[in-house]
């Protein structure tokens, strides 16, 4: 199996986490993460735009060629699920025009993948995907680290596939 | 007040109504309306593509300055909310992407302006929808009908601001 460069998202309308992997067939090499806020105050199409524009800018620089993405389960809030569902679209969207191949999994496949405890903490994945990616610190904020944690988790999936 | 050009859309990602209306000071026309509709069977995020191309072509063609989409409210299915975020999502890019401003209306909101009653079933609406526009045939399908009624809402609103 060869290289493959994977991008992860964390999406939401305020903040959306990214982040770019390369994985080859045993290990996984941070290419680059960061976190996209939208100020609350701005016009929600605005915020939309600017979230398309700079997944567009990832998506430019890096040519990642599959997009890992959780799949939302929301309890009872079903106007936040709007609301991560407008960003989504958006990220989804992008994922299309760059050609990629998108694949979902749920928060608990996630944390299943990445620490081995489908109930893990947050403190916990930050603290795998630091070691996975040979990182020098916990990555930071929070959504950089679930976007990287969702590419992890397609990295491994890929290769038991 | 001058006249200006209205886009109405229904979002949704089976079937998202869209209508172009051309409003001045007194009366509404329909320059077209349609609902871009896409298959179960195929990815999500080229559904989503789908939507914001068709959309595009739309602006693109008619030129609209001004959105009006309905603002959704849902009772439990949070899940049904995430997948009409997604439709809205890139709805609303599309509008920014063609610096058009956007107004929301709630579903009751649509129903009092076009009909007088904010309790109006479907078939009211189409039927004033039709008389609105001096159209020949009630609008066809349910989504470009609805479509057209956000939009001859936001007409209204405007003359009245």
């Amino acid at each position: 199996m060869g290289s493959t460069v994977i991008l992860g998202i964390d999406p939401g309308l305020a903040n959306t986490g990214w982040g770019v992997i390369k994985a080859d067939h045993s290990k996984n090499r941070a290419l680059a993460y960061g976190c996209l806020s939208t100020a609350a105050g701005s016009e929600r199409c605005q915020r939309l735009n600017s979230i398309h524009q700079g997944l567009w800018d990832v998506i430019e620089r890096f040519a990642p060629v599959e997009l890992a993405v959780e799949a939302v389960y929301f309890g009872v809030n079903a106007k936040s699920a709007l609301l991560t569902g407008e960003a989504r679209g958006v990220a989804l969207l992008a994922a299309a025009q760059g050609s990629m191949s998108v694949s979902e999994y749920s928060p608990t496949q996630v944390k299943q993948v990445v620490t081995g405890n489908g109930y893990a903490k947050k403190s916990q994945i930050q603290y795998m995907v630091k070691a996975f990616l040979q990182l020098d610190h916990l990555p930071q904020p929070d959504h950089a680290a679930d976007a990287l944690a969702v590419a992890i988790c397609h990295a491994q999936m890929r290769r038991l596939n």
